[in-house]
C-alpha cells in the first residue's frame, strides 16, 4: 500500500503543501489549473488521506438525491435520518434537480464540510468524482442504482426481480390472463428486473405475454395515467395492471375511473413501493413493499462502517421485497 | 448597544477565554456546571457574537421538524432546499421524533457546526435555547407555530382562517347545511383558526352549526378515519366534511366507502394542504392549497436576511391559502 504524503505530491508538482491541502479540503481559493493538476497527481499516486475516526468531527452525513420531488425520496430520507441520528450524526440533504451526476460545486461543498460519508440515491459519481472522494477518504454508498454500478461501488437495493415475480404470480393466481405492466425507463436496471419477474411468472404459468401489454415509461402518476389509458383502449384490454410505482398506480386508478370502470371489479391493480398512503387509497392498494426506510438505514450503516475502516461483508446488499395484498386486486369474473 | 466581550465574560466568572469560546462553539469538553454559568453570563450581559457575513463559512442551514413522517414536512423541505441551494447553502435536516422542543444535544450540534441560520417547523425553542442561539448570532425562523410565537420570534405561516372560510363557503354555496369539520388539536393555533373560519362562513349564511359536527383530533389519515366514522354514524349525519389535512381526507374517504357511500354523490369532502397526490385521488380532491414550498422558501430568505444583519419587514408573514376545486365536492341533491 503506497503511502504517498502530501509533501511528496506538492514536491512532484512544484506547488506548496498548503496548496495541496486546500485542494483536499475543497477550498475555492486555488486556481482551476493548479487544482486540476493536484487532483490528477492525487489520483496518479493513489493518494488516500489518513483520517482517524476521532478526526471526523463534522458530525455530518451527506445524502444526495437525483430528484426529491416524490414520496420515494422521503421514505429513503426518513431511514437515513433515523439511522444517522442514532449515531449522533446530522444529515445534509441535497437534490441534483434531475441530473444523474452531482455538479463539481456540490462535490466542493462535500470536500469542505468533510462529512463522515456520502449516500447517493438514484445518482452516481463520475470516475473522477469517485476518485476525489476516495483521495479524501470520504466513503460513499449508492442506494438503487440506475445502471450497473461500477466495480467497487457499494450499493443497497431491493429484490426487484422477485417483486415483479410475486406481483405477477398473484394476478395469475387470481385468474388474470391479460396483465399489463407499466415499468420505469428500460435503461434503469430495477425497471428491467421487475419486467423480467413479470415474464418469468408468465413462463411458469405457460403463458406468453402479449408484447403490447408491456410498457416502459417513468415512475410518475402522469406516466401511469398515460400508459394505462393506452392499455385500456386496446381492442383486447388487460384485466389487471401491474404498475412500477405507487405513484403510477394512482395514475392507473384515474385512467380506469375515466374509462368508467369499477375498481377492483373491472380492473385489478398492483402498485410498487408500499408508500404509507397506499393503505388509505380507495380501494386500498395491493402493492409490492420495498423496505425504503430500511434501505436508507442500511446504506447509513454501511457508509459508517467504511468510515471506520471496516471491510463490507458484500459490496451489494439487496433487501427483500414483499407482496402486500389489500383490496385493489380480485379474481377475474368467471 | 452593549458590546460585552468574551474576555469580560471570562473575567467576570473567573474562567479562561478559551472556556467561554468553547461554550459558544457548542464543544462538549466543558464541565456542565461551568457551561451553565457561562450561558447564564452570556444571557445576563446580553452578549451577541459578532459575525461578519464572510465568516459564515459552514455553508449550512439547519432545518428541524417536530415530525417528518408526513408529506407536509416533505413539501416544506423541498421549498427550503431549493431556496438554500440557490444561495449555495446546504440543508441539514433533523427530526425531533415528536418532541415539541429540540433537545440540548441537537442545539449543541447546531452551535458546533455554526449554520447560517435555523428554521424550525412546527417546533419551538425554550427561552433558554433561543437565548443560546441569539448569543451565538445564529438567527432562526419558525414555520407554522403551534401556539402564539413569543415576541421577537420571526414566523412564517399561511392564512388558516381564510382557508377555513373559503372551504366552508364553497360547501354552503353547494347547498350543504350539515357540514362536519375535523381539525387538528385545539391547542394548535392553525387548527383553531380554520374552525373559526368554518364558523364565520356559517354566520354569514345565518346558520348555527351543530356542535356535534365539530371534531378536534390530529392531522393523520387514521384520525380523519375515526372522526369521519363517528360523524357518519350520527342520527343526522353531515352531507359534507371539511378535513383539516389531505391526510385526514384520505381517512374520510375510507370511512365513506366503508359506510357504502358513493363519492362525491353521497358525501362532499374538502381537504387541506393540496399535497401533490391529491390531484390523483379518485375522485380528485377539492382542497385548500397551503403554499408549503413557498413557505419553506420564504423562511429561508428571512433567515438569510437576518444572518446578513437586515431588519425583517415583519416578524410574521402569512402566505395566502387558496381553494382548489376538483371533483370531491358537488351540490346536494334537491
Amino acid at each position: 500500500m503506497s503511502r504517498t504524503t502530501i509533501a511528496e505530491i506538492a514536491a512532484s508538482l512544484g506547488v506548496s503543501v498548503p496548496t495541496v491541502s486546500k485542494v483536499l479540503n475543497g477550498r475555492s481559493d486555488v486556481a482551476p489549473g493548479t487544482r486540476a493538476r493536484v487532483d490528477e497527481a492525487l489520483k496518479r499516486h493513489n493518494y488516500r488521506r489518513s483520517v482517524s475516526p476521532t478526526a471526523r468531527k463534522s458530525g455530518l452525513l451527506d445524502l444526495v438525491f437525483r430528484s426529491m420531488d416524490n414520496m420515494w425520496a422521503h421514505e429513503i430520507m426518513l431511514g437515513v435520518e433515523e439511522a444517522a441520528s442514532a449515531r449522533r450524526l446530522s444529515v445534509v440533504v441535497s437534490e441534483l434537480r434531475g441530473a444523474h451526476r452531482p455538479p463539481q460545486r456540490w462535490l466542493d461543498g462535500v470536500m469542505s464540510r468533510r462529512p463522515v460519508g456520502v449516500i447517493l440515491a438514484l445518482s452516481t459519481l463520475e470516475d473522477e468524482q469517485r476518485e476525489q472522494l476516495l483521495a479524501r477518504s470520504i466513503p460513499f454508498v449508492v442506494v438503487d442504482t440506475e445502471g450497473q454500478p461500477p466495480v467497487g461501488v457499494p450499493t443497497v437495493g431491493s429484490t426487484n426481480w422477485d417483486g415483479g415475480l410475486a406481483a405477477t404470480r398473484h394476478l395469475l393466481e387470481l385468474g388474470h390472463r391479460r396483465i399489463g405492466v407499466i415499468s420505469g425507463a428500460p435503461h434503469v436496471l430495477c425497471s428491467r428486473a421487475r419486467v423480467d419477474g413479470y415474464r418469468s411468472a408468465h413462463d411458469e404459468a405457460g403463458i406468453t405475454p402479449d408484447p403490447a401489454l408491456i410498457r416502459w415509461g417513468d415512475f410518475t402518476a402522469e406516466g401511469g395515467y398515460q400508459h394505462a389509458t393506452a392499455l385500456l383502449a386496446l381492442e383486447d384490454p388487460p384485466t389487471a395492471i401491474f404498475a412500477g410505482s405507487d405513484h403510477q398506480a394512482l395514475g392507473v386508478q384515474r385512467a380506469a375511473h375515466e374509462a368508467g370502470m369499477r375498481l377492483p371489479q373491472d380492473l385489478s391493480i398492483v402498485g410498487y413501493d408500499d408508500l404509507p398512503m397506499t393503505a388509505w387509497l380507495s380501494p386500498p392498494l395491493t402493492t409490492v413493499r420495498q423496505p425504503l426506510r430500511e434501505m436508507g438505514a442500511l446504506a447509513t450503516r454501511m457508509v459508517l462502517s467504511l468510515a471506520e475502516g471496516k471491510e463490507l461483508v458484500s459490496m451489494r446488499m439487496d433487501l427483500a421485497t414483499e407482496l402486500v395484498i389489500r383490496e385493489s386486486t380480485m379474481p377475474t369474473s368467471p
